[in-house]
């Protein structure tokens, strides 16, 4: 998820506010894990060094949406700086975002995240220099090397509970939080287990389930938490909360759609990932499940999660996919998904106030825009 | 663990109230999940298969010690039921313990727990059955079982946050019982990383390393945190937290070396584990690091760590770790650990009332008649 969120020219402030906040609370964690030797040292520096460089996207979301739902009611002013409690909850979003990447990568074998080695792979390369004289072979080094992801998703996962059961909110605001967290940890782990099954074979392809696992892995923590805990923190409604639900579906959904997109037809030098790796891996995309359908598929199967998928074949299968309108369809459900958001702008019965529906449809357009 | 903790005639109505406690919850999250999708519901309901028939050792410690710091100072009676807040609590003690082990078994590739299969051995055996038509490979399937044990994981440990953050109990004893739980959480992470440093070999398997690794993998989660979290719910003073912390450390430490004992020389049949699979795995242990320093050694490294180690070969093993005087060793430190136990308990300054250090010493002699 790589789209800068720069709505607003405060916005340099707000990331460099909650960068601080990330850089602090991993400080704080290194300085403790070195009580515990070099290896739990290393684990956190090293996992901090992974989380910086991040577009914060979610972060900037619920500070936008925030500012928006408690700016001036006349002309939707709004000069407050974020609280202090408002960005250490910013900051909390990107953490879960880390935990649930690492727990995805470990899942998946993957030792690369945008362009560069994650936590996985530096812990490997790690484990090689740290310990020579221990004969310790390449699987083994593999092996703590995934552990360790795995171990340190374990430790943020924590963490994230941690800062929200500690906030110093009335009782009945921190159990909506503590509900919206809790939402968003089962439906994301409901679509991972639904994308790992897909991958598997263990479940099958089908096109709705496969818009389901988009929603579930994808929207509801990346979208629908962060409008909605604005809502709750600025004790907006039930109806905006409603509304800030649906829309960060519908807004999540085409998100991740677009992503799809992109990682088979975009410029591999703007999204950063390996070129073809969803065709090469298999990944179940609705593109796939689309082209599943259609009798251009047969062209398609032979080549499809094949790991040794030359760059030119993969062109073709590319080509094939187009052919299928597999893309044509996709796009059309993006289209369809960003309408439902205009109808959730135009309902005035929603109650979100004009700068609120300015938010969501800034992040739209630059949801259409984006090529990377 | 497998230690029965009955210490009261009244632990009978205890056990019932925490296993329905525990059954409550997993109905729950059943029915909660099913909304997912059968693959969702299928994941809720073997675990919830996988944690009955725990011998419950951390809640009961729990409820114990806390019905010891409440009872009437004069004659130590105590006739109050545990309250629902902690029974909850101590159910929740059982679900983090089942979270550390689903982790340890998605790092260890276990597929098999006390004897049958566990989380990840079922949900193998269910992804053959739910989809034989989709021609799924064993390897698959093996990868969607792990993927699912690790996911569920990590809904178990957010689930013990969850409980935690919702605690309807004033702020500061809240924050007091995360501040718990997060030491413990830090510890057992800690401890489960240098296990796998240590079984990787990217750790030296120094004694003192390992000492040190079973203190944090066991210690902390299984007898200090109910202890102090006892102290905390008792509202003990600090003397008393100070004396559980220290008391609950020796404690499992000479409980995790007995056990580490206990599968290499004890009677499979009673231990429920494999036999000698301690041995086969490489299981860096007090035993072996003991024995890595005497000239028998040389001995035993040819077949320690071997998957194919037959039977018959891994008692010479386990012979030849008599022979070295690891046995010796290992036991001594459980004295020792037994006896520092004991100046806790003799030490009129710690403010212990009687009857709870009634509760520490009827553990320790638990443990000393432990035969599995």
């Amino acid at each position: 998820m790589s789209t800068p969120l720069l709505l607003h020219a405060r916005d340099k402030t707000s990331i460099g506010r909650i960068a601080a906040e990330l850089g602090r609370f991993f400080a704080e964690r290194v300085d403790a894990a070195a009580h515990y030797g070099p290896a739990f040292e290393r684990l956190w520096r090293l996992a901090a060094e992974r989380v910086r460089g991040g577009k914060l996207v979610r972060p900037l979301l619920l500070v936008h949406m925030h500012a928006a739902l408690t700016a001036d009611a006349d002309d939707g002013s709004n000069d407050d700086e974020p609280s202090p409690e408002l960005v250490r909850l910013a900051a909390t979003l990107e953490l879960l975002h880390f935990s649930f990447l690492l727990h995805d990568d470990v899942i998946d074998g993957d030792v690369l995240r945008r362009g560069r080695s994650n936590l996985i792979g530096a812990l490997a390369a790690e484990a090689t220099a740290a310990a020579p004289e221990l004969g310790s072979d390449p699987q083994s080094r593999a092996h703590w090397a995934r552990s360790g992801a795995l171990l340190m998703g374990d430790l943020v996962l924590a963490e994230v509970h941690q800062v929200f059961a500690r906030l110093d909110v009335p009782g009945e605001r921190r159990i909506r939080l503590l509900d919206l967290l809790a939402h968003a940890v089962t439906e994301s782990v409901a679509g991972e287990q639904l994308d790992v099954g897909l991958s598997d074979r263990v479940i099958a392809p089908q096109l709705e389930t496969i818009l389901e696992m988009s929603r579930l892995k994808t929207a509801t923590y990346s979208f629908e938490l962060p409008l909605r805990m604005a809502a709750a923190l600025a004790s907006a409604p039930t109806r905006v909360d409603v509304a800030l639900a649906t829309a960060g579906r519908h807004l999540g959904l085409a998100f991740q759609l677009r992503d799809d997109v992109l990682s088979v037809f975009g410029d591999p030098e703007l999204h950063g990932k390996d070129a073809f790796s969803d065709l090469r891996e298999g990944k179940e995309t609705a593109l796939i499940a689309f082209a599943r359908m259609t009798p251009v598929w047969e062209a398609i199967e032979p080549h499809f999660s094949s790991p040794t998928l030359t760059d030119a074949r993969a062109r073709e299968v590319r080509d094939r996919l187009e052919e299928s309108g597999a893309r044509h369809f996709v796009e059309g459900v993006i289209d369809v998904e960003l309408a439902a958001l205009d109808r959730v702008l135009d309902d005035s019965s929603t109650g979100l106030p004009t700068r609120a529906r300015r938010v969501l449809s800034d992040v739209a357009d630059r949801l259409a825009e984006r090529v990377s």
